[in-house]
This record gives structure tokens, C-alpha cells and sequence, in this order.
């Protein structure tokens, strides 16, 4: 319960599970929480990304595509980001701002680019505008299938935030 | 090096260690780049925090205070944050957007906010406005004491981007 995040924006004190003060913007269904993620993947610049290797969280910006399935990032081969999703095959994402976000866990598999099926770096370089596969030093792709994802933008939004569970969208 | 970070922004493909293509921005100094991380630290609302729990990674916004020496959160005591922080001693904070970034590497440690020293609790209530020990479900705080820190802007700003090195401050 992200209650000490809102705090501030709202000035009160917040009450886990309670009635919402002063909040005008209408609570979102889940149909359309998922039509929001989905435009902020087809079209954010980039995600933050978080790893984690024996208890040491790793979290950097990177820039994303999305084929429908997967979030496909790529980062260059020996950074821990890279390391750490290799080990443990978990990354999870935050999409948007702290105050409207898509929070995702997701299952990646790491491969180096140079490696790596045509639609996958194509659909990279068409978004991003980069083929990593052109970099001297050796990059890879993180492509991660979304297994849970949860998206609220206000206190209000706290219930019915899981949009996705054990890789299906949830119903509306 | 977060060169696939940059790409999309760039338009171009990024060259790790060239010289920058149409930035126009000027490259901070050490100096400048911690005046700015220390006035978002006093001013900004809040604060993505990585945790993790073997490979596992957890990542959540949350509103923070600074007493000038430690990064003030503060969450459930059952939350994935506050079990990993307790266990692991480990957090990574990003402050500000991933265009204008400062990731935070910090020791934190994990105290029930119902014990906490009052500078601590008088510090984050001032800040945000909200009091965890007026909650009912149990709160901790996690007091972090940054240990690293990387602050950029652009892709010109990653070489000198280590403004902090073993909780010191680097010369500028």
C-alpha cells in the first residue's frame, strides 16, 4: 500500500482503504487502466528497470519497444542489469510517472542482439531509432514477457490496481 | 552505460564515449551536478525505491524526506520493501525522470516508526505531511545513507556522472 507516496500529493493524511479527500479525477476500470499501459508502451520514450542479484537491486532508465508481447530493451552485455536478468530471468518495470504508473513483472529472457530473431531487433530499431547490433561493444536484448502488472495514479486507483496476473489481463 | 536510455531522445545512435550529436545542453560539473541532486532531495515529492530479495527485484514510488545525511521512507512493515530493505541493509533510489537522473546507492536501515528517534519522525512528517505512527496498520521507516551516486543528464554527462563514492561527496 504505497499510502506514504500519496501523502504528499494530497496533503491529508492518507487512510489506507478509505474514503479518498479532495480527489476529483474519476477512478479508471480496468479496461481502461489497460488501454492506458498500453499506450504508454507503444509510445513512452523509456522504462525504468529493475534487477537484483543476492539482495542488491540494480534500477536504471532504458529505453523500451513493445511487439504486443514483450517489452524488448537492450543494454550492453557485461552490465548488471544485463548480469542480473540473466541469472535470475526476473526484471520488473515501472512505466510512467509516480503519480500515473504501470508497475510490471516480468519474466525476460536475455539474448545477445547479435543473436537475436530479425522481428525482435526490428521492431527494437524501428522504435527506438538505435540497432544495437551496430555497437563495437557487444549488447544484448532483454525481451520480457509481462506476468503481473499493477496501475494506479491516485489513492483511489489503490483498489482494483492489478490489470494483469499470471501473464492474462484481468477482466474489466 | 545507458546508451540504449538515449537513443530514442538522440534520434541518432548513440556513439558510448563520442562526442554528443545536436545537444545543445551544457555538461554539469561534479559541483553543479550535486547542488542539483541535494535541491531535489530537498524539494522533489518523491522517489522510485528498488529493493530485492535474492534475484528478485521490487520497485515502488514513495514520498521521501532529507535531514541533510539520510533518505527518509517510509511504508508498511509487511510491505516486499520494507521485508527486503530489513533483510538485505540495500536500496537504489532514482530521483528526478529518466532524462535528468540520480541513482542513489544506499545502505538503509529499517526501524518500526513507533520506535524512531523523533528527528527522524519530526523530519518526515514536516516533509510530507503525514505521520506513520498515526496509522493503524504498523509502518517502518527506512533511513538509507547513501553510499553512491551517479547523476546525468545526457549522453555528454555520463563520463563524470559518480558525484558520490563511498558516502563522500567527489571533489568537483
Amino acid at each position: 500500500m504505497p499510502s506514504g507516496w500519496l501523502c504528499r500529493r494530497l496533503r491529508v493524511p492518507p487512510r489506507p482503504g478509505h474514503s479518498l479527500h479532495g480527489m476529483t479525477d474519476a477512478v479508471r476500470d480496468a479496461s481502461q487502466r489497460k488501454t492506458d499501459t498500453i499506450a504508454r508502451l507503444d509510445g513512452d520514450a523509456d522504462v525504468w528497470v529493475a534487477t537484483a542479484s543476492a539482495g542488491r537491486p540494480h534500477l536504471v532508465p532504458l529505453s523500451l519497444a513493445w511487439d504486443g508481447a514483450h517489452v524488448i530493451l537492450a543494454t550492453p552485455a557485461n552490465s548488471p542489469t544485463a548480469r542480473n536478468a540473466a541469472a535470475s530471468g526476473q526484471i520488473r518495470l515501472a512505466l510512467g510517472t509516480s503519480r500515473d504508473v504501470t508497475i510490471i513483472e516480468a519474466a525476460a529472457e536475455v539474448m545477445p542482439c547479435a543473436e537475436a530473431a530479425d522481428p525482435i531487433a526490428r521492431c527494437y530499431a524501428a522504435r527506438t531509432g538505435w540497432d544495437p547490433r551496430h555497437e563495437d561493444m557487444p549488447h544484448v536484448y532483454l525481451v520480457a514477457a509481462p506476468r503481473t502488472m499493477h496501475a494506479w495514479n491516485s489513492l483511489a486507483e489503490i483498489n482494483g490496481r492489478t490489470i494483469m496476473r499470471d501473464g492474462q489481463w484481468t477482466p474489466a
